[in-house]
């Protein structure tokens, strides 16, 4: 039973509510209407449920909280400030500043007790899916009998806009479906968007929706007051352990403010004279901002105190989990430092030309059927292209809800369902939880854009999540020009922190997945080929892993080729027509260009000099290889349904055409530089 | 009431089992699955409802169907055979052929009678829903008391994988919200995916999902072979003409073939023998393939006459209406001529340097108040960003439903709701329709991202679609990165067929709503500043619809600084700091890239001439610049949150920087090329 409410309640929601508005005016810019909304449901959740450590902000069984409302990240400052987290008052002061740690939207990394950034709608809550799957999982690995090792509870906050979204329908149903017992969504739910009351265009009954999902539904009809009903639907949910739960709160947006309950009071800054007046009817000091009241501070910090306890707690319980468990133990101490295991690189497969042909995609397969018995982190699956993605590792087990009969939470293979952007939020979430978790996704590489806003938020969160993509060109043939990436790989590469790798064969594979286990920051997209294609000489992980390398050469070449993926063995064979005109070419493989950059520049001019014609190959659009080559064979319209020879053949994508083309840029060499 | 049930209909629904394996067969890659499945409902559909002219596919009142499990599509492709579309036996023959027009997944302007492209799940059913507003729309502006020229119905046929999707989630409460009565989805349930049996990742309760959308739910237990259930399942949908109809009908995935009902059922082609396993059990003659009994011919055939009189009736109504209302029925065929009102463009505004400063997307308002009354084709709104966007036109009434007291169907401002994806794939419904309608939708730049899967078959499609993107950089400011796009203008000019359009001021604003309201198979996507800009000394419309032009020059420039949108004024500045220091600069406006390219080698080079160091200037990633520029400034990380000033000054991209940067330049030409 949570401690009773008081007047002290009343007065700290408030103080969150007027200080939040502070930060506003100051900036004078930000989003007053959330929380002055969510204040009581975050002060009740916060004060009377919530185990967190504000002194370390990682220790690892720490509730989860993920303000997916991004834009109401005031509320979440104010309070982390006030529950001990390392915001000081003149952090808060700095709302939306030049280098301040507290941004306009919630930022991971930026702000002390931020679990992950969120702003664009609906992508905190799936990432909040995310977490509470990686709690299960990890509470089935290694809790015992009588030791709970993990057993924190994830806690979201959503408003409207989040429930609208795509990506958190399909998370929704994955948690449902899951069946995440100790996840909590709080749905501000004001009846308010941008645009005008929900009327205008959000009718559904949300409640009957998540219901269908398989979600338990709770409703509190005065979320702005009554904080025992609050209170009692989160002790409610949290007994509920065989669903998660959403508690739909009526609340008043910008409550307190004379735009209460209008659109106006979403995003439109108060004026200083208007927060007077809001703090005069809250019976808070209107002469004085930024004001934290003695008693409030002096309540706070008793729950930072007892913050601190919930961790020394669970130390004496993981110290007693050590004697009883010493191996477990030591297992989760390295998974907590982020280690790998050692030596498990020597896992990964290496090839001759000699080896026989296989798609890259085959060769993902080998490398994961190696490492993934070794790697208890790395999980993941597919959104239901198990069989052509190839991701499914031969003792994998299937992470199902426990008790289902078709798997538990213990299981590491994941079905995602046809639910690419929910999938990638997902994984977002469970990396985003720590403990060395690094997941997997994969569909086709085409479908990669359905997963695109969640995509950008692996780089900018700087999660460490690997997109295993298969069916990487036109090489898939006849399922034709909805299915083939085009424009794919210019996206990716564009977008900052990401490593795009498109390994040409088995070595190249496995540096891939080398560079993808080990770049801690940077998520990693692996593009693979339906097709066969041959191992190479001169190939090997480690020249792999510099992004770009001379994979063959001649004296003096006249023409560099550079190719990447299925189209690499293409110039090969294109350089051997050509050394028969007595032209000596370079061919040169460039698996990941932003690795290849980050060599420096006296690395990139040997392996691609400037004097030298240089050719770019491959299956794509040609957009962004002017950067590296002086004339490009790619693809800049869409692809076609026909068997993947035809096509290649069509594109002029075969070593006849390439060596031709690569004959004519000899001859337009240098001149076409001027 | 219709037509009875007899063994024709069994014989029918078999024949076209078997020719789509035999298809499947000799293409030997396809899906026998689900067309094995879903024949049953299509024909029950095709023979007994659907009102359509076979034998001009392009009459405006017809049915629309999509097929939202487009890998289905050999279903569609028989049917419309047997229907009497411009598809031959040959062509059934040459599935997934080069060149042929029967290809792996269903596309517009491929096959006759094929509305739009499907494949990637969950767009054809959300496209559904575009129709079907379409046609909405379309009566309630052209309807007159007893003549009904617009009441077509839209079906789709979806599976698990469509309704899984996050972007049919979002359509589907769209289309409950707009109560479009004239909607019927066919849900074909056979409890199989590719990864297994539904229980391993979708087990949320469909039908209440849907209902709590707002929509009627009808259940048929024996999809397979109950053809009455589904008869009658239809007849009811179509009389409630409030809410859009889900109709849950079980079947049995590969009906008929050894695998059936199983996962293997899904994508593997069956073999020679099983297929004639197959007819054996259908009583059809195994020795023969691509076999079309002459009764099921001849059934058929009936089914186009019947169609070529739906038409025949429609025009005689239509010469009534021609003569009651002459205004409006001249005003359709304009509209179905595809052709805008005569001197729209006149109506676009123009300006001169002396003109107040305004930021893009206001310059964007501006237009749209101009023209929207004149173009009543032209329709659309936001995804709850309608105040920010400044999409909404002065006398812009809200498409609502009729009876919502809130607009009606006669509107043409959509509420779209935070549903980005939905909202670009419900655009390419309407698009799709005909009768001239341009449909746009709005949101922040960044979230286009959201978008993506859909606006890729906007380009593929070759919809007329509109995308107006505001706050399309860092100018965003202090909503800080999760809101400033950086890879997007890289990610979207990848992309064939898609004209991205980032007008510097007012006269390229107006440059760019012509460029989009007159590319009749071309996407547009406009790219618009949330800070105001000035307007330019050499801009104007005609110049900027050449994609690129020499906005301001000097004779013998020794620099070119090109930029887009709201850093050609930075550019220019640069040039007069450049001036200063006796460094003549040309500066070059580049609003679109396509388009410039479209103009051809000689005009392009006269633009930017080789000799000369060319500087390109864009708050954004510089990806895909070195085809232009032999040196950019630009964004190569995620942004951050400030005032739009500081980050401008952060990244450089201020005269002062940019001058420095161009000097820079001039002294490393042209060694740098070597
Ligand atoms: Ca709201
Ligand atoms: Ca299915």
């Amino acid at each position: 039973m949570f401690d009773p409410f008081s007047e002290i309640d009343k007065r700290a929601i408030n103080t969150i509510r007027v200080v939040a508005c502070d930060m506003i005016d100051s900036a004078n810019s930000g989003h007053p209407g959330a929380p002055m909304g969510c204040a009581p449901m975050a002060h009740v959740l916060f004060s009377r449920f919530f185990k967190c450590n504000p002194t370390n902000s990682k220790w690892i069984n720490r509730d989860r909280f993920v303000l997916s409302n991004g834009h109401g990240c005031t509320l979440q400052y104010v309070i982390n400030h006030l529950l001990g987290y390392k915001i000081t008052l003149n952090d808060l002061k700095n709302f939306r500043q030049y280098l301040s740690i507290t941004p306009g939207h919630p930022e991971r990394g930026v702000t002390d007790g931020i679990e992950v950034t969120t702003g664009p709608l609906g992508q905190g809550f799936s990432n909040a899916v995310g977490l509470a799957i990686a709690e299960a999982h990890l509470a089935s690995i290694y809790n015992r009998p009588g030791i709970e090792l993990f057993n924190n509870y994830t806690y979201t906050i959503v408003g409207d806009g989040c429930l609208q979204e795509g990506v958190s329908s399909e998370a929704a149903s994955m948690a449902g479906h899951f069946k995440l017992g100790k996840l909590i969504a709080l749905y501000d739910a004001n009846n308010i968007q941008i645009d005008g009351e929900i009327r205008v265009q959000f009718t559904e009954d949300v409640c009957a929706r998540f219901k269908a999902y398989g979600w338990q539904v709770l409703k509190v009809d005065d979320g702005d007051s009554d904080l025992d009903a609050i209170a009692n639907a989160i002790e409610e949910a949290k007994k509920e352990l065989s669903k998660p739960t959403l508690i739909y709160v009526r609340t008043t947006i910008g409550y307190g403010s004379k735009n209460q309950g209008t659109p106006k009071a979403h995003g439109n800054p108060l004026k200083t004279e208007e927060i007077a007046n809001v703090k005069q009817l809250f019976n808070l000091d209107p002469t004085k901002t930024f004001d934290i009241p003695k008693d409030v501070r002096a309540f706070y910090d008793k729950l930072t105190r007892k913050g601190v306890n919930y961790e020394k707690e669970w130390n004496s319980l993981f110290d007693k989990y050590s004697i009883q468990y010493p191996e477990e133990a030591k297992e989760i101490r390295r998974r907590l430092r982020g280690d790998l295991v050692k030596g498990w690189e020597k896992l990964l497969p290496r090839y001759t030309p000699a080896d026989k042909p296989m798609a890259t995609r085959k060769l993902s397969e080998c490398v994961l059927n190696n490492i993934c018995d070794a790697l208890p982190e790395f999980i993941g699956g597919s959104a239901d292209l198990t069989g052509s993605n190839l991701t499914r590792w031969t003792n994998a087990k299937d992470f199902q809800a426990t008790g289902s009969g078709i798997g538990d939470y213990s299981g590491r293979y994941f079905h995602y369902g046809v639910r690419e952007h929910g999938m990638a939020a997902v994984m977002n979430g469970m990396a985003a939880y720590g403990c060395g978790l690094i997941p997997f996704g994969s569909t086709f590489l085409n479908f990669i854009n359905y997963a695109s806003g969640a995509v950008r938020l692996s780089s900018l969160s700087k999660h460490q999540v690997v997109y295993i993509m298969t069916h990487d060109s036109i090489g898939v043939g006849e399922d034709g020009p909805t299915h083939q990436p085009i424009e794919t790989f210019a996206a990716l590469r564009a977008q900052p922190n990401l490593n795009v790798i498109r390994p040409a064969d088995g070595n190249e594979v496995s540096a891939a997945y080398y560079q993808a286990l080990t770049s801690k920051e940077t998520p990693s997209v692996l593009c693979l080929t339906r097709q066969n294609v041959p191992h190479l000489k001169g190939s090997s992980i480690e020249n792999a892993l510099k992004g770009g390398y001379i994979l063959q050469d001649e004296p003096n070449p006249k023409v560099i080729l550079a190719g990447t993926g299925s189209e690499v063995s293409l110039c090969v064979e294109a350089a051997e027509l050509l050394k028969k005109d007595n032209i000596p070419a370079r061919v040169v493989s460039l698996p990941c260009l932003s690795l290849f950059d980050s060599q420096g520049k006296s690395y990139c001019n040997k392996v691609l000099p400037k004097g030298i014609p240089i050719l770019s190959v491959e299956a794509a659009s040609t957009f962004g290889w002017a950067k590296y080559a002086h004339m490009s064979v790619g693809i800049d319209s869409f692809g076609m349904s026909a068997s993947a020879k035809k096509i290649f053949e069509h594109f002029g994508l075969v070593p006849e055409a390439i060596a031709k083309k690569a004959k004519l840029l000899i001859s337009k060499f240098p001149k076409m530089l001027f």
